[in-house]
């Protein structure tokens, strides 16, 4: 495998584990390739402690005894495992009045993180006097099947076999259904929401249980990143482009960094001038490393590309690609590439300042979302490694027995590329939607490299897309800020505006 | 528990198990609880002979690797299996010309038998230009998994827990998008049809997997018939409907024979007396199967009171309630009620004569139906056993603890009453579909007992309900006859519309 090839095949694992920046063996270990982008995890702070009943001020934390496996009957299908939820009741109306359920559909990784995350629905529930709940996905966080400890439910592949989208969407219409027999809420509307991996698990549970969910606001979801559905090249191109954009230079000098990189390496004592240069702590030994590190900063950089200061994958100033731009571009550096991509780079695992080196061999996972390279490798198999000759990234050739064979997991568990597209759609996905189903909002920012395999066009009256020019990944979800620009205050009052619409039919068919 | 809790229990497990007359363990031993309305499997001719190719006139037989498990991700998810279909390509256009192709979604039993029964299909090809598939239904027939074995794969709950409805939509989505792939016809449009249980899958598949069908005519499928959803009296209610509809006195006859079995079993020689009254062979042992037995004759009567003669459970005149009314009425016959009930019961067990005396105790089961006695304990839980004062049968008051414990098939595996409705709808299914979904056509008649769980009035524009007051078991989608009723040529013609009316519909959006 060449160099390229090599690079690219890491950059593959990169962008295939989401926000994830773990490849995980079948058997659960974790391979260090980069470090996580939230490099010290000391840092990161949850907005809220809960107490010892797992409460606080913004919701209540309830588990759900859930089934493992939905679809078969054997005796191992019938074990169970508890499934976390968040709840918030502060601006119910009640059953009284079938009051609406908004449920977010977890994502890959610790739910009270997403939830913190999607302000979104905290900040509507007023207005619709809607319950809140928040599901975790089964196999992150707390809601590890096999006696609730990750050691155990990772530990091989007979034990990590039941993680699938499937399942998860049978779970949420398991304990949703549940859930309202328990609140004598069966009338009440239920609502989807969801951001990224949520986003698509939001969509398809719209489609596959129409009963459960009246609708889905689907933020940011790449549901059409699927083999022969969507080229393998643009979620790059995009990156590219958002770094273009900010500036013609900032996209040169990072495009031919990579080749200075390889090239220093190979030098005698180069390694130390790249450790120096880039503030490495003295454990770096790989240039590969140092790619890697510097590619994630790239793609999680493009992805939350918010209009504001956040704290999603680590603290971040407003527009952070113009102020990693800015770096790069700094007459003050000369020619020293190394020192700007370093400038760069100092932005995004940096900002809040305090680092004295950059550990690459950190391989910590603060949001406990490494299950993700087991479903990137299974089911979720997302062909989107393809680099132009244009692209801000080496050139690579997309080659679909590469991605397949770099994701072989284990001798008898192996990808199914094609599954997905055969279960949930994908192909020709205007044609089938437009005489089928309803009631889903497609959000996607064009900043946000994801937006390449989402859903960009109105596909029916009421399966809508909407699309914000300079949107990043699930913006609209975010908590509003007094800094938030007219654009995204127009995103979230139309959503708002559509859901109200769905609710209100739903209520006029109640009353028939 | 007492005799009449007893004859409900079996009339439950005759009800539950479609045309199939078994109970089956989890273990696979079949259990007789009363004989197979295909007394004399000897008499079951299939209409065609097979080459050692599996091909005849009407199809080809061919096989596809389908895999075990498609929801989880273990190594044993892995194991695939040899999934039988059969093709017709006499009438079809051809891929240059996107011409449709007509699937039938296996039901609970021998492919070749449903298949030689849905005549409509084969009639209807040379209108549409259509491709005709009759995919088999995992776990039946010729498609066993482990093997190819059926002892092998009915030998415990751990091979026979992948016998399930979401997992055998999912083989019929995976076979057809290969299938399609393979003849270049990636967009002939795909129409489903099933009858009965196969009905419920058409409609299901639709549902669940619109990207692949465009469109389903569902036959007789009772998808309401679950927890909650239908009344459990309904079913009972039905048959005794259809009696009564052709005469009071043989509603009467046979309403108050239970009782006169239940007496006379008591008496001293009473058993002697019961088979010679039924002419059972000399193995009849238990007052128990000769019940079942008739119940057996009634419900299957009812299910199949077909117009014409007809050869589907056996061999019948037309309208064979009418002819087991007239045995029964027939005045020749005094105050003797055994001789009636007998009148009754040949017509229904020995139509094409010849039969020396009924064995109540042969479990033979020609069409392969065994594996439903899973499945009705399992998944498909459907409480129909109900039956008030006015019922045909002796009354018993519905009990869901004593349906669900009647059906305890494991420690291990046990039923899940709720799953269905949770995976699939059913509760305010209008509500659910006025606003969701397109280009269902659910039939029922009348006189079909399934009716009670079935779709019977239109949904919207294009979920529509056919219903035919003297309609029987998917009537519609038999071989047409030269003495059909013209309601019964007017469904037809209907269905056909509807379809055409798909069709031209998609021709439309794909040249868009």
């Amino acid at each position: 495998m060449s160099a390229t090839q090599l690079l690219s095949n890491l950059l593959l694992c990169l962008s295939l584990i989401f926000q994830c920046s773990f490849a995980v063996s079948p058997f659960g270990k974790i391979i260090p390739r980069f470090p996580s982008p939230l490099i010290h995890p000391e840092n990161y702070q949850p907005s809220l402690s809960n107490d010892q009943s797992g409460n606080n001020g913004l919701y209540k934390t309830r588990y759900f005894t859930q089934i493992l496996d939905h679809f078969s009957y054997r005796p191992e299908s019938y074990q169970t495992f508890q499934q976390r939820y968040l709840i918030n009741s502060t601006f119910w109306g009640g059953p009284r009045r079938n009051a609406p359920i908004f449920v977010y559909t977890g994502n890959e990784g610790d739910i009270e993180w997403f939830a913190q995350n999607t302000g979104f629905m905290f900040e509507t529930a007023p207005h619709f006097n809607a319950l809140l709940v928040f599901i975790e996905h089964r196999y992150y966080g707390k809601s590890m099947p096999f006696g609730g400890k990750k050691e155990v439910a990772y530990s091989n592949a007979s034990m990590l076999g039941y993680l699938s989208s499937t399942q998860a969407l049978a779970d949420y219409a398991t304990l949703i259904t549940d859930l309202k027999k328990n609140l004598t809420a069966e009338h009440s509307p239920v609502v989807v929401f969801g951001g990224s991996c949520g986003g698509m698990l939001a969509a398809w549970f719209r489609l596959k249980y129409p009963h459960i969910a009246i609708g889905a606001l689907s933020s940011s979801a790449p549901i059409l990143d699927f083999f022969n559905v969507t080229s393998p090249y643009i979620f790059n191109d995009i990156i590219t482009r958002d770094f273009r954009s900010e500036s013609k230079n900032c996209y040169k000098v990072i495009k031919r960094s990579w080749q200075k990189i390889e090239v220093t390496a190979k030098q005698q004592g180069g390694l130390e001038i790249l450790r120096k240069s880039f503030r490495l702590c003295k454990n770096f030994k790989d240039a590969e490393y140092l790619t890697g590190w510097l590619e994630t900063a790239l793609v999680y950089a493009a992805m939350t590309d918010y209009p504001t200061p956040s704290n999603f994958l680590t603290p971040l100033p407003a527009y952070p690609i113009r102020q990693m731009c800015k770096a790069i571009d700094d007459p003050s550096k000369g020619d020293d590439d190394f020192a700007k991509l370093y400038g760069a780079a100092n932005i995004y695992y940096n900002y809040s300042g305090g680092v004295s080196c950059f550990d690459l061999m950190d391989d910590s996972d603060p949001h406990g979302l490494s299950g993700w390279g087991w479903q990137a490798c299974t089911e979720m198999v997302m062909p989107i490694d393809g680099n132009r000759e244009t692209s801000i990234f080496p050139a690579y050739k997309y080659n679909y027995t590469d991605t397949v064979s770099s994701c072989a997991v284990d001798s008898s568990v192996v990808s199914r590329p094609t599954w997905i597209p055969i279960e949930f759609g994908g192909h020709d996905i205007r044609r089938t939607l437009r005489r089928f189903g309803s009631n889903i909002i497609f959000f996607n920012g064009l900043r946000d490299p994801w937006s390449g395999g989402g859903v960009l066009k109105s596909i029916s009256k009421s399966i809508v897309a909407i699309v914000a020019e300079k949107g990043a990944h699930h913006v609209d979800l975010r908590y509003s800020t007094s800094e938030d620009p007219k654009w995204l205050q127009d995103v979230r009052k139309k959503e708002i505006k559509i859901i109200s619409g769905w609710i209100s039919q739903y209520y006029l068919d109640l009353a028939k």
